[in-house]
């Protein structure tokens, strides 16, 4: 019998693996523009990082943890989002006294939620994200969300919409949340239970709420742009003219709440608005972070990031039906005709890669025509073929797969023909 | 009070992270070459697996592995070596079905042992590794070995030594147990509690004892060479023969012994011989595992592969005292003097980047001398120098960092100025 794969999960295999590769690539290189460097943490953490930064009353720290014990009785989590993991790395290795500030960084690598499992959503799925820690100035937060756009702009999406908003800071927020108890406390009998206790733990949450989202309360539910304090809004202008002197194109929505309890000022999302993209259209989503680096034990220093998940990525570009542009990896398959051609394809093959030619044979002992038929499977870009006879002289013939055309080298040109051959095309 | 990182664990930083990234692309670079293709597997499978594949005697699966129940009540284990989820995911996704075999594949990622953490060896560690399953011709195996060493060539490392052996296959394996056995039957008291258990369950484990290895019965306990039926001794001879027409040095050591169970026929490690490299020497290592498909459930067809840990690479270069080929990755620091200009820089930043001009400023508020001193301390290629008189008429000055040439140039026309002063570098 045998073992499967555990739910929730999946192999990304290679003729799939291809699409990753390509949006990590461009993610690295719109990163590099920007001067944001990789930071790779581990795949666990300490349970009481993610308790102490997303917050004990979130979903995720609820509901969706992979929690277990170590074997020296440590509880461990594996890491459910990135910024937490980062911030503490930040803390930890002292990154704020680096004289350049802020620190730029980006990071790829799976993430663990346990959620059921549906369409397009997994338990192990692959975020990208970067995080700026240490400043606030408007104009980081402007780099951050052209940063992001930059990427999707790479990748070839057209049908994007970046929505922003201002979380306030500490008083802002204060104000706000006073008026939304306000607001709610006389009819909050008429919503669900979660709501009853987000009222008190965290009225910000109801705004979130699927269950209740078309109570006649919520339209009319007061706005965190009316409770924002003279410094919050001149911030959050600040942020809105540079993103108008950048040329990129948003939306202002003052309902917009992240579900994490660490974000203040700007907070944003990036949809998808390509038919067919699904029900959830949120592609990215981030903020600004201001007091969760002292929160976790470091100076009290500003931050803001963003993560997506390479999987949603990679649907949006398919569901605006962009092609991908992958070319053949094959340079050359050795086509081999009898016992002692073959042997001496061996040699052949380790010379053209060593040479950075990617070169292939066959091992299931196939026939010329078969040899042919896979280099064909393969999309070779030429065919190389010896024979016994061409062997007793020393030569081989090639064959270029897209324009036929034949000609008969050296064996020992091989290399340096194969090659003056690949740069003519 | 801050969090702290789990014990065993680390955080690559940028800094050191470019090692990770140039010698992860090395190993790519050389797996187009040989045609390999990436697989990605999850993080984490069900226990099962590896109980089944990696052997429920071996330390890894009685002492190492994190295991854990989810909240389905699932046992599954952070991934201790990655050829069992390769092998797991070729027969789930019926790749021998591909007509195109051995199916090739390559991984990189973070495995999991709980050991006692020292020097060098981490809880977490990344390893890269290959499988080819499907052939069993010895052309697959000198690939395989020819494939490592490249890697290994590509990297700089010449202190290495290629060691290579055979378990034989079933046959020759139950001679040379039995062999064994007799050898060490009349004097097993003298050895370890570990040993006299071995002798009954997997006498070959004797060999790779720490405790006993200086016993007299060590030296003169019998080959397995020795021991090899026709078929595993012409294979060995064949595998052998292509490594020398390819060039490759090795040494054939009869003591090898891999330390999981699934190996039989070609196994293999690349020792470092750098000086001050450490005691454990072992860079990588693999075999051949026909068996193990038809073990996971699979048909029965067979496979070979091997793993390295890119820390242990990484140890390599270093203690061979090669130095690392990195460049600077910033191309310009734009340098800006009063309000307006800095301002100004915003925009002239978002142009610089999206012209894949990776470039930076000051977002500290620093004085000009500080500016250049932080353009300094980043390698920057070029400083590009704004003031408030040169915004007034639409100028800026370029300076070349390592010439220490300066010109000045039309504000709209930077793009294209640094792109011509890169290509002429």
């Amino acid at each position: 019998m045998s073992v499967k794969i555990p739910r929730g999960t999946q192999d990304i295999l290679p003729g799939t693996v291809e699409k990753w590769q390509y949006v990590e690539q461009i993610a690295k290189e719109v990163c590099r523009n920007y001067q944001y460097k990789e930071i790779r943490t581990p795949i666990f953490e300490h349970t009481e990082l993610f308790q102490r930064s997303v917050g004990d009353t979130t979903d995720i720290v609820q509901k969706e943890m992979y929690t277990f014990k170590d074997r020296g009785d440590r509880s461990l989590t594996l890491r459910p989002e990135g910024t937490a993991a980062v911030v503490r790395s930040f803390v930890e290795n002292k990154m704020f006294g680096d004289p350049n500030q802020p620190t730029k960084l980006f990071y790829n690598g799976p993430m663990f939620r346990y959620e059921r499992p549906q369409s397009g959503r997994y338990r192990q799925f692959v975020q990208f994200g970067i995080e700026a820690i240490g400043s606030e100035d408007p104009a980081i937060d402007a780099e951050v969300l052209a940063l992001v756009m930059d990427i999707y702009e790479a990748a070839g999406l057209k049908q994007i919409k970046l929505v922003v908003n201002s979380l306030g800071d500490v008083e802002s927020r204060k104000a706000h949340r006073e008026a939304l108890v306000q607001h709610f406390q006389p009819r909050i009998g008429e919503f669900c239970g979660d709501c009853q206790s987000r009222l008190e733990k965290n009225p910000l949450r109801i705004l979130d709420c699927k269950k209740d989202r078309d109570h006649e309360l919520m339209a009319t539910a007061p706005s965190i742009l009316d409770y924002l304090n003279d410094y919050s809004r001149t911030y959050f202008e600040k942020v809105q003219k540079y993103l108008t002197a950048l040329n990129i194109d948003f939306v202002v929505d003052p309902t917009l709440v992240r579900g994490l309890d660490y974000y203040n000022h700007t907070a944003f999302e990036v949809m998808s608005e390509a038919e067919g993209f699904g029900a959830i259209t949120t592609l990215c989503g981030g903020g600004r972070y201001n007091g969760l680096v002292s929160q976790l034990g470091g100076p009290d220093v500003p931050g803001i990031g963003f993560a997506f998940s390479i999987e949603r990525l990679i649907a949006a570009i398919e569901a605006e039906g962009i092609d991908w542009p992958f070319e053949s990896s094959l340079d050359c398959y050795l086509v081999s005709l009898g016992e002692e051609a073959k042997d001496y394809t061996v040699k052949l093959l380790y010379d053209l890669r060593r040479a950075g030619i990617s070169a292939e044979r066959d091992y299931q002992d196939r026939k010329m025509k078969a040899q042919f038929k896979a280099a064909d499977r393969l999309h070779a870009r030429f065919v190389a073929i010896l024979g016994e006879d061409e062997l007793q002289v020393n030569k081989i013939n090639v064959k270029d797969m897209q324009t036929g055309e034949q000609q008969e080298v050296a064996l020992d040109q091989l290399v340096d023909a194969l090659k003056t051959m690949m740069e003519a095309k």
